[in-house]
């Protein structure tokens, strides 16, 4: 009954047509005539409520002839996809239930929601979990209506869908997602449909070299099914209209072993997927078991599968004359008019009924008891597998206690230590008291950063190749803790996956180049947030983002390494999951980080620079701070007991360090000024209460920043973003901030400082502007300070570097 | 005397390994002794010369013995692949020469710029642009000094750098703006140097695909050269690590021919890159002369040269027990403690003068003539090729009369009219009549924009396979205008190459997924900005970037489609390079258009919905409006002659709709409020004149806004925005702004407008709040609306459709 074709070489010419009898790689007929025929039907069982889904209102099995009060008033959805995605999620069903698999799905292209749907509702897990839409016709139709309707399912993955972890509204991540869900999971196999429109993306195309980092002996498995469906909105895809030779070359290339299975003719089709995917699963057992049975840990070749299909595949070939199945008008709605045409109606319902619904389920409604049974049970059906709600597997981390790594500070301001390599050994206890359910991501930058020490816990994981130079402090290992690849959104997305499946993790970046993965960010702090509003979706630990090798500190590499500006995009995400931190040193920084990882379901934004700084708050302090959130520094005030002349506040380590400077100078220039110094550790507290849950009340922002005393607030991002966060505070127009304007170039620190109006001098002089009456005695500070300013300008353009009394100022009161 | 192995398969174990004879695909010695020997010592020129910029800044030719005070104080900059990129610069010279090529140079590697500093300064170049930095003991003291010191010469190929296009600050691009930069000028070469490092970012990697997009017949071509360096900062490279057969089969995966050159003996490598480089040029002449002599475009195999070289080539391979050469540590300043460490003094002068420069380099500190004349003359030089400095080739775009596409506008607000597609009958003819200076790209969805009219004018390049479907509207070809590819990356990467070489374009895009490209647009700015600084820079023509597909329209799409605060992240760009608009109708958005292909130098980023909209504006209208920027909007308002009640104010279309129909809405309640309408069309108009250049002075603002009267403010984007750009306006406390507030999930586009407070009722009942006195006519005024509102939610909810009523309104005055 089946005609398999082995793909070679000879084929590349005819390879890029989808259609006609299944050419595949494994070339074996596994199934009897009676299995593909219960597939086939199962298969078109889910076709149908693709379908419906896009079109129906009523009317769900078509028990009456379809009319136009049956079908929806605004056609949404996508038909393009949904067949191969189907295709594959069942082949693999097959194969869940006869080795016992620990498997989930996740769907890449972007649309593809009603394969994913339909085959969630037909192994009963939809209805489990969504009552109303129960597995008889009345279920149905509330399933068909509500997809892609008001208030109702959306088109993709979305959180509210049982089984997804990935939504696939912006592209690119299927792949990282699936291996950040399968490290420290052995048994986990993410079956992962990459789409061809997807794979055009950078952050998919690099993805791919997710393999040199997994571990067959401590890692699950990700089975990758590249669908080659052909077009994109209204194009072609690049991967379908390249030679098969290339093909094959680019995944060998990437170090996979590619398996194909292409073609149109149903059954043949269904033989070809059972035994690829049959040997794929069999190859990633035996690379497993081998590596397990040995206790060595390799890279092997991977397999993955391309499966080349018709774009809106068993749909009609022609509309009128314009082709439709296998191509690029059957990636939405196919049949487009027929609301107003009656002869479009027609042939939705003959195209509707060619499935058989009447055949397929039973006289309730519900799917034939026999297809039923191809499904798995319990939580092995895919959209039940528990990893796709991580927050109910999630363990706490064992964190040791972080007042044990805290600095000594007797007084504020006056020792230079570097922060990051303090929390670095507090990091490395983390990794090493949680050896299987934290880890830490970022692209080549750990050490750079500071966090070296954290190798001594976990080495860099590395299945790539050795060589000797390695062994030279390279901290590469089989089995690691720390992965870094040079890729911001592969790291982002792995740890996005590891999180999504309910594990820990950081990455650390610079700050510059964090802005490479805003829309990932972005696209994940959604998530989250709609996740509250589902019901059943277990919280998820906290997403943490770690931004060091800042602004201020990256005069030297020039003004492309000068970009704080992530906060902003942060900022606008629902006040529901963003959390913002600047710790201003150490013992702040350990504090930030314990409660950070510590929460649930945020992303955490941590700001703190890597080189060495100086310190202000002993432990007890630091924690009274970050509970706060915002404070006055009493060390570094003179206003005690009375109303403060200028308030000169700080946002950020190396502006705070200036801050202070500024108001050492203004004491020292002008004695009887009564100065406040006030810090802020958490951004968000800015904002009025009712906006953000962190937010201060106006009452409490009063008390700490007057209504009428002029405040200079020196900020470590783009200084607007304070009087975006302030506007609604009476005495707003007293707040002037100063921060990076985008004004950078190679510099000192100090330059770059003065560049912006950020350093201690153009602080000094601003809050000398802005004092009233301070007469002759102002005047001749401002001109002194101008002085000094100045001179310290002239030593480092001389001199490459600055003056040492300004890089080692410690709070002289 | 050479002796290059052809590489095998059999060499795969040890081709990992980059040290010994040269192993190469082409085994020729094409060079004589004395060309190697020459070629060598030219190389060791500028080996010397990066070190020299490294450490000295005295002492340059090491005619005196080196001490501490010639060190620079800072030490700043990057050895590691200046040499692997400097040999292959030098190879380049030999084939421009030998072949009178017209090529220039492109440098990924983030920090090489030593490399391509000593060509240009070798080559005569650095000094005819940098008089001071003469070719003489002097001008290289200088030239040495300021390099990565305060305010002197960055570490990354800045603009500052002559024959730079691509600074290489932020990875990811080179091989994007290298196309970008041939398309359109078939006699040039780019040879671009990949960094291994590089090479692993999505962008990257999907990038490498831009050869399906290559015309052989009327573009020129891009020379890749994968520099298998070895490492990154900490961690080896994913490439360098993979076998033979892998990195050979990913590139003739990606549809190239790879060939290898790979080792570290000096000599049999020249051989190797000289015999290897010439048959890749020789290549590329055959297929582009095929491709013109026949007439017929096709894909070729492009070659391509994998470099596998040590990192630190040429320096020392150990330190003390630390490997140096061949390992990462040689990334940056080679050896660190020079200034603190007499005998790390000594190895860098030895290191130094193992170069021989007083053999290199003649009495009075000039490179020796007879090596001179190794590089190319004039225009030749790669450094001083005039496409490098693009504005100076740019021709002004042929634009036709945007007044003959206007709509005809009787009265303002009474018809409904697609925008979009009467903007891209426009571009159309801004398409033809620019056949080779002009190209649109966009990720797949540029018909999806409505602006598939412009394929009358030049089609979809391809150069894929083509299938029989593709004749039925595929608007593919192999000499188009329209360059798509589901990589926003890849698209922005080809308009900057096309743009910095001095032509002209638009990417158009779907408006949430523009976040993806963020990181790109903060560095194309960051470009735009140092090269208003850089005297011999000629202006070029600004970066179009036109966002369609908005959020108020991405109702049905759900919340991962819903993001406008790519403007947030615009703002914190330089006021000197960025320009927002936000047109309201169809003929605003032609008259900003046709402003925006004008201008120069700058990132203009343009918003307007592709569906049907409200039409306010006539011709004339359009051209005072948007001259002005913002404006009164006489039609709309009825406070003439009076001060106004409330500003009702809106910046967008479909926002401007919502506005103009809650003033309806308040005029049918309350008969005798007095409402003026205000329209803002380019953003910064909001910002005070201090701050942009197009910033509004107070008294215009108060003129337009009030200082005291409510204003409703209906933006498009985040309403923080308005208020950041708005802080410091007298009476800001009375702009109350509505807008995206990241509240969205598959919805109407009423109902998204209502969860954010955008809609109509919600307006015209926060008009109301605001307005004082109001009394009983107020309170029943906020029920009525409130009762509509609630109407037309509940329909909505129902049909899954707003009501005809809200969707067909127009403006009844």
């Amino acid at each position: 009954m089946s005609d398999i074709q082995k793909n070679t070489e000879e084929l590349d010419k005819i390879s890029i047509s989808a259609y006609g009898k299944a050419r595949a790689s494994v070339n074996e007929n596994p199934l009897s005539n009676e299995e593909v025929q219960k597939i086939d039907e199962y298969f078109h069982a889910t076709l149908y409520l693709c379908l419906g889904m896009i079109y129906l209102r009523e009317n769900p099995l078509l028990r009456e002839p379809l009319k136009i009060e049956h079908i929806k008033r605004r056609l949404l959805g996508h038909w393009g996809s949904d067949a191969g995605q189907s295709f594959a999620y069942i082949h693999m069903n097959r194969l869940i239930k006869k080795y016992d698999l620990d498997a989930f799905f996740i769907s890449g292209p972007g649309h593809g929601a009603p394969a994913i749907l339909s085959n969630s509702y037909l192994e009963g897990v939809y209805s489990e979990v969504y009552p109303n839409k129960s597995e008889d016709s009345d279920g149905m139709r509330r399933f068909f209506k509500e997809f892609s309707f008001p208030g109702g399912i959306g088109s993709h993955a979305t959180p509210e869908t049982p089984g997804s972890i990935h939504e696939g509204g912006e592209l690119g991540y299927s792949i990282s997602h699936a291996f950040g869900a399968v490290f420290d999971y052995p048994n986990l196999i993410a079956v992962t449909m990459v789409g061809d429109g997807e794979a055009e993306t950078g952050p998919l195309a690099t993805s791919w070299h997710s393999n040199k980092f997994l571990n067959p002996k401590t890692d699950g498995a990700v089975l990758p099914i590249l669908h080659l469906n052909g077009y994109k909105i209204n194009n072609p895809t690049l991967l379908s209209r390249i030679s098969h030779k290339e093909l094959e070359a680019l995944f060998v290339g990437y170090g996979w072993t590619p398996y194909f299975v292409e073609g149109s003719d149903q059954p043949s089709m269904h033989q070809a997927m059972a035994s690829t995917m049959e040997r794929c699963i069999t190859e990633i057992r035996d690379i497993q078991k081998k590596a397990r049975d040995s206790g060595k840990a390799y890279r092997p070749r991977w397999p993955m599968i391309v499966l080349r299909t018709p774009k809106g595949w068993t749909g009609p070939r022609k509309l009128d004359d314009h082709f439709l199945e296998g191509f690029w008008r059957s990636h939405q709605v196919p049949i487009t008019d027929v609301l107003g045409n009656k002869s479009s109606l027609q042939k939705l319902e003959e195209w509707m009924k060619s499935y058989q619904p009447d055949k397929l389920f039973d006289e309730a409604g519900a799917l034939r008891s026999d297809l039923k049974d191809l499904a798995p049970q319990g939580k092995r059906r895919m959209s039940a597998n528990p990893v796709t709600n991580g927050g109910a597997l999630t363990h706490k981390l064992h964190l040791p206690d972080w007042r044990e790594y805290t600095v000594e500070v007797q007084n504020g301001g006056k020792q230079l230590l570097g922060s990051m390599q303090q929390f670095a050994s507090y990091l490395r206890d983390v990794v090493e008291k949680n050896p299987t359910q934290f880890r830490v991501f970022g692209p080549d930058e750990t050490q750079s950063n500071k966090l070296g020490t954290i190798y001594e816990a976990g080495k860099k994981v590395w299945l790539g190749d050795y060589l000797e130079e390695d062994k030279d402090g390279g901290n590469l290992a089989y089995e690691g803790r720390v992965m870094e690849m040079l890729s911001e959104h592969t790291c982002e997305g792995w740890l996005e996956g590891y999180v999504l499946s309910g594990r820990h993790g950081l990455l650390n970046s610079y700050e510059p180049f964090i802005h490479i993965i805003d829309s990932m960010v972005n696209q994940h702090c959604k998530w989250l947030e709609k996740c509250l509003e589902v019901e059943w979706r277990v919280k998820v630990p906290s997403l943490n983002i770690l931004l060091t090798s800042t602004v201020w500190r990256q005069d030297h590499n020039g003004f492309t390494h000068q970009d704080p500006g992530f906060l902003d995009v942060v900022c606008n995400k629902s006040p529901e999951v963003v959390r913002i931190y600047l710790p201003p040193d150490a013992n702040c920084l350990l504090s930030t980080m314990d409660h950070c990882f510590r929460s649930q379901s945020y992303v955490n934004v941590i700001v703190a620079d890597k080189q060495e700084h100086l310190q202000f708050l002993d432990k007890e302090q630091a924690i009274a701070h970050c509970t706060k959130g915002v404070g006055i520094w009493d060390f570094a005030s003179n206003d005690q007991g009375e109303e403060p002349d200028v308030v000169m506040a700080s946002c950020g380590d190396v502006v705070t360090q200036e801050a202070l400077a500024a108001t050492a100078l203004l004491r020292e220039h002008l004695a009887d000024l009564k100065i406040r110094f006030v810090n802020v550790v958490d951004l968000f507290k800015l904002i009025p209460d009712i906006d953000h849950p962190h937010g201060m009340s106006d009452r409490e922002f009063k008390s700490i920043f007057t209504e009428d005393k002029p405040c200079i607030f020196n900020f470590h991002s783009y200084p607007w973003l304070i009087h975006r966060l302030t506007y609604r505070r009476k005495g707003q127009h007293n707040l002037h901030v100063k921060g990076y304007r985008e004004k950078g170039n190679i510099d000192t620190p100090l330059e770059l400082a003065i560049r912006n109006g950020a350093d201690r001098f153009s602080l000094a002089i601003d809050a000398i502007d802005q004092i009233p009456h301070l007469g002759n005695k102002g005047t001749s500070a401002r001109e002194a300070l101008l002085n000094q300013q100045i001179k310290a300008r002239n030593y480092s353009y001389h001199e490459g570097v600055d003056l040492e009394e300004m890089t080692n100022w410690v709070w002289p009161y």
